[in-house]
């Protein structure tokens, strides 16, 4: 596999390159911005690629959050961003469960493990849920718990699909009831397993990590609906309609990130050295993911 | 691999099976009880043992209780036991900490992902630790944990090891912590790594699964102390001196109890059928790993 090409600084390389493509598909967190801190001049390349009649869209594991919060978020930054430009893995999870598997009602309640952007999506999708943000399921697990969730009282004879997502508020007993659901015959989906979370210029436990004892515990991994699952470029593909050969995606991950653009066989791949993955994974003999290019930071495309 | 030998209903069977043993070492959870449920005969069975002079010692993954925590549950069930008869996982842990890896001070400090049983154990042997059953800890992550454990302000210096084990009162803050002194180059320990814990006659998530985030988190394995390490099996031999040709594991699960009975060399090995792993996973051609015998229940030994 040839080297990528190394385009800050390089002015007429950056051209070329943005040249090559009509659509850009960005990652977000270590992209654009890490946790709550946006990186400088984010705003302007944006702009800038807009200008050029780009068509972005943003594309992102982080399940917390529907793609109306993303919305808020962009907007909070100073970046106009509608509603349509956001794929996060709760919509792709939810348009799945939907579109898709169509599981037949009554069995077909999702029993979440994750936060309200999950809950956002699947209400929008008609998909019933338990779980989640419930703040019956906020508290520490009881010896009754024990007894109901093994006879099966504790459970609702409804669920059908078990899905999980990075969960600020993991328990013991929200994994026991994941797991009691699987071990009854449950789905098993996953909205992304990014096993580590940017944040604070740091890294925290991603929703991967977050759900690993759920997996551990029923000892089977789950579909995952996130990148590099190609069920998510379906989705964006279906939406847009654009041609791959002329798509590039952006972002800080090889094997999320740049795997995914790989793998939907993207015109291109453009890596950013300010998130999780480093110049050294991609650089030199028998790297396994390599993307097309790379530069410092976003920013580095304004030239 | 011959096949194991039944033993339920062949008396002449049972009788020559244990008298080719001094020392039994017994698992606990899904061999003598489930969860809070001692199964009928267990007292009888032991006390026939007993009666027979042979030596009884109980090797337990189950991390949340002490020695002491633990003989007071087999007098509970009015089952005589000695606090130096019982080995649990915490203890194996706390002695490899102490004994064997000795961390220099001021850098020695533990931070435990469990229950009391492992802090009981760590100060019996003067191992200093943070974290565990600390009320502090069982609450919401907030947005100012991020920054401060992102800092390392919130983190203490002298904390070189992780210890993981079974925690009821696992959370996220609780992890993020794990997982920033893993990056911060902790030693990685954990008392064992069962994915699943037998409790009222279902399974559970054990201490494998609610440690499987900062395992997943952090991309490398703890070194476990719990069965099938054989670093608990070194602490039994050298706690008691016996001959390993006429010792006998009795237990549950493949692939701790009986692996780690065949793996320490030990004269037999017991399978009962009311835990973990079922007949079907022994019977048959090409099974990995099969116990020299098995029966339905403990009890089954009476005859």
């Amino acid at each position: 596999m040839s080297q990528p090409k190394y385009l800050t600084g390089d002015k007429a390389g950056i051209e070329e390159f943005l040249d090559k493509f009509d659509v850009f598909l960005f990652d977000c967190d270590g992209v654009l911005w890490s946790g709550d801190a946006i990186f400088p001049g984010t705003v302007e390349t944006l702009e800038m690629l807009r200008s050029k009649g780009k068509r972005l869209v943003f594309v992102t594991n982080n399940s917390t959050k529907s793609r109306a919060d993303y919305r808020k978020k962009f907007l909070g930054y100073g970046i106009p961003c509608e509603t349509e430009e956001v794929f996060c893995s709760s919509y792709s999870a939810a348009v799945y469960l939907s579109r898709i598997v169509k599981l037949p009602a009554p069995k077909n309640k999702v029993y979440v493990l994750g936060e309200s952007g999950i809950e956002s999506e699947l209400a929008a999708e008609g998909v019933p849920y338990i779980g989640g943000t419930d703040p019956a399921l906020r508290r520490d697990m009881t010896p009754e718990d024990f007894k109901t969730i093994a006879d099966g009282s504790a459970l609702d004879p409804d669920v059908g699909c078990v899905l999980i997502g990075l969960d600020f508020h993991i328990n013991y007993l929200k994994m026991a009831l994941a797991f009691a659901y699987l071990r009854r015959g449950a789905l098993f989906l996953a909205t992304n397993t990014d096993s580590t979370l940017p944040q604070a210029n740091s890294f925290f436990p991603g929703a991967g990590s977050v759900g690993a004892g759920v997996v551990k515990a029923h000892g089977k991994d789950p579909l995952s609906l996130g990148k590099p699952s190609q069920a998510m470029m379906d989705a964006v593909e279906g939406k847009f309609q654009f041609d791959r050969s002329r798509a590039c995606m952006i972002g800080d991950r090889l094997n999320t990130d740049i795997q995914f653009g790989i793998e939907g066989r993207l015109g291109g791949t453009l890596m950013v050295l300010t998130g999780v993955s480093t110049k050294e994974e991609i650089l030199g003999e028998g790297k396994a993911t390599v993307p097309a290019a790379y530069v410092d930071t976003l920013s580095d495309l304004l030239g």
